[in-house]
């Protein structure tokens, strides 16, 4: 047999255990925030049906997507975002869901694009959505998870900033710029804090837009407001001050790329991370869902970029130690054959205290036994490791070494389980 | 635009709420068992290059495979198992992976399949791996790992059959039968319990084993014999018997149709689901993870059958009540417009406290708004509903009326709280 190198695809990524336990911890954060607010758990399939997904994502889309055909002819295509099928849920089962439909939804997509630093072919999404209302507490409902999930992962400072699709439109109005410009226009104002006003106004000139509209644009939106000043904002800050929320930063020239919005606009900074790096954005959109039910349905949804998440938990320092160690906490050395049984007996008597515990599982060769074990009790991050000699089963005692601080102490097994209860 | 119907692809599901809890709450399970044994998590690519993948799993898998060309010309298939990809990621990473190398995995894979009952073209896989020893302890692990899921998932009666592969090699060779002809002997060994000893004669006689050779190996393998009979399998024993495994049922026909395994082989039947329905099967197989290492590499795995196990679970009614209802434990109505501040209030409050809370987001008429509220926490299975009137507020005090019962408490909302959270 010809030898195969073992690689992965370029864009797509293995996570090895630590990884995936950070991963891991994220995903449970969210989960319990989203269900803190009442959203339930939704999963669809990687692959649908080819014409349920083609044409809704633009030219740039339908390029990106991963299609195929089937062993059965079939036109088939992955998954390239939640929006879609959540939309074909909401067609398929209506007679099935309770409206307000809240769901969460966090699974891999896939898209065909140029691999680079931060940007995968295969990613995680993270969304939330109410489908089936248009209040605005569903609104602040959605701030208000946003805020919560970056408390409960410490991020020291966060803005939420938002605005309203409507409000910008009447400011492009207001400049004297042509509707059909609005959708360029808007995407080149969402740059902004990229490039900056005066590249800007350079690209709104060359997109044909006549320098006496860009000139009044920029001043209507480069001004900061006061809130109060501003109809549909001020009433949605009102509801998120009754919910405690803080960190909410007004914005009116928040536009996001994206041109599905038709009311508010959310976008998260998280200012020492990166101030043009969004962390996660959504809005209301309430032309999109309806797509397969024939009918408008009113949405509102968010979407967290997860491995930006995470990127900017790793330059800030955020994950909590016992991520970054092993799901074990200690491991059970065999200090000889003729041991093995006392090991395995202690082992048992952790685990059913519920502490998550190892027995060393390679070779025990006399000479370095308990060197080969701490060894691999370090390269696995394992932060406890328990021995019993012949002296100490004698006494009826055991010794737990600290790997970090390499502090041993002695005591009853239980007596050293109770302290590792303690740390737990 | 024409209306595209909205559907699924056959062998494919979507997961609404109540069956994405469901399992949600069995990979938990599974999880913290894996992890109280010390297995760390690892997750692999949907998307592999072709090559890693065919071949590997006989001239079906290649058949069942989904496999495509992708934009840039690459051809690649998509996930088949956990195996084939492990073996990748010991041989990718071996430098970085510290030995033996526990991990376990739960994701999708797909295979073209024919879709019927029970079997789906994408379905999850969970899967727990030791690589890199031959120690007896790490067979006895899984057994143990096993023995407490199912107790955890509260399966009353199971069986953990458990065979050795060169146990049943040596009785072949005792029975007379030729060695080429032993894989395909045991894929019918398998089946006896299915389709019964006499069937099993007449399949092996059709393979063109002698009549002689057939009734030899019957009379071996269909009595029972005791374990402290049987070398490797007592050993085994023993050592369960020290880590308080219970159910396991030595059985010397047991045969698993893979041909990978080298060692020992297990089997989980619940027999209230179904005696020849098998929810998870493992064993050694010492010759196939160092396929890309261009080594030998010993390996003992096990995996549970995902969707069998829920099946199992949903026959004997063993879901808990508070994975039927939905995650949100109260529903806070609004009882008019002018008091949705009050509402908004309370909510926060549950929240701040930890339990999961939803808001009425739908429109609030005064007419029948209470009934429609009622009616919406019954459709989504919330077990608390908490009702605030201008009455109530009065008073100080709110009202919270349990949906299954139908029966109200007043008081405070801090006395209500309490009651709640005593319920968790």
């Amino acid at each position: 047999m010809k030898k195969i190198e073992p690689k992965t695809l370029k864009g797509f990524r293995d996570f090895l255990p630590l990884e995936a336990r950070k991963r891991q911890y994220v995903i449970n954060t969210l989960k319990s925030v989203f269900e803190l607010y009442g959203f339930e758990p939704l999963e669809t399939p990687v692959l649908e049906y080819e014409e349920i997904l083609t044409g809704k994502y633009g030219d740039e889309g339908d390029k990106l997507m991963y299609r195929f055909e089937d062993n059965g002819k079939r036109r088939v295509a992955m998954r390239y975002d939640q929006t879609v099928p959540l939309a074909r849920v909401v067609a398929q089962y209506q007679n099935q869901l309770a409206f307000p439909f809240k769901r969460y939804q966090i699974q891999p997509v896939w898209r065909a694009d140029k691999p680079q630093k931060g940007r995968y072919r295969e990613f995680i999404q993270c969304d939330i959505d109410t489908v089936g209302t248009d209040s605005l507490l569903a609104e602040a409902e959605m701030i208000a998870i946003v805020d919560q999930v970056l408390k409960k992962l410490k991020f020291p400072k966060y803005e939420i900033r938002i605005n309203n699709r409507n409000l910008l439109f009447n400011k492009l109005k207001e400049a004297g710029i042509n509707e059909e410009m609005f959708s360029d226009v808007i995407r080149n104002i969402d740059k902004v804090d990229k490039i900056g006003w005066q590249q800007l106004d350079k690209n709104l000139e060359e997109l044909g837009i006549p320098t006496e509209n860009v000139k009044r644009l920029n001043s209507i939106l480069s001004v900061s407001q006061s809130i109060e000043q501003i109809p549909y904002l001020s009433d949605l800050e009102n509801i998120c001050k009754e919910m405690n929320i803080t960190n909410i930063v007004p914005k009116l020239y928040l536009a996001r790329g994206l041109d599905y919005y038709t009311g508010l606009i959310i976008e998260i900074i998280i200012p020492e991370y990166g101030e043009d790096k969004s962390v996660g954005g959504g809005g209301r959109y309430d032309n999109l869902i309806g797509m397969f039910a024939g009918k408008d349905i009113p949405a509102v949804g968010f979407a967290f970029g997860f491995d930006r998440l995470l990127e900017a938990m790793e330059a800030l320092n955020l994950f909590p130690e016992e991520i970054m160690n092993a799901s074990t906490q200690v491991l059970v050395t065999i200090f000889s054959e003729d041991l093995k049984e006392k090991s395995l007996e202690m082992a048992s008597k952790l685990r059913s205290s519920g502490i998550n515990t190892e027995i060393y599982l390679g070779e025990i060769k006399e000479k370095n036994a308990l060197e080969k074990q701490l060894k691999y009790a370090n390269a696995k991050n394992i932060p406890f490791v328990l021995i019993a000699g012949p002296q100490e089963i004698e006494k009826n005692i055991v010794v737990l070494r600290d790997m970090k601080t390499r502090e041993q102490t002695q005591g009853t097994i239980e007596e050293l389980m109770k302290n590792l209860h303690s740390l737990k």
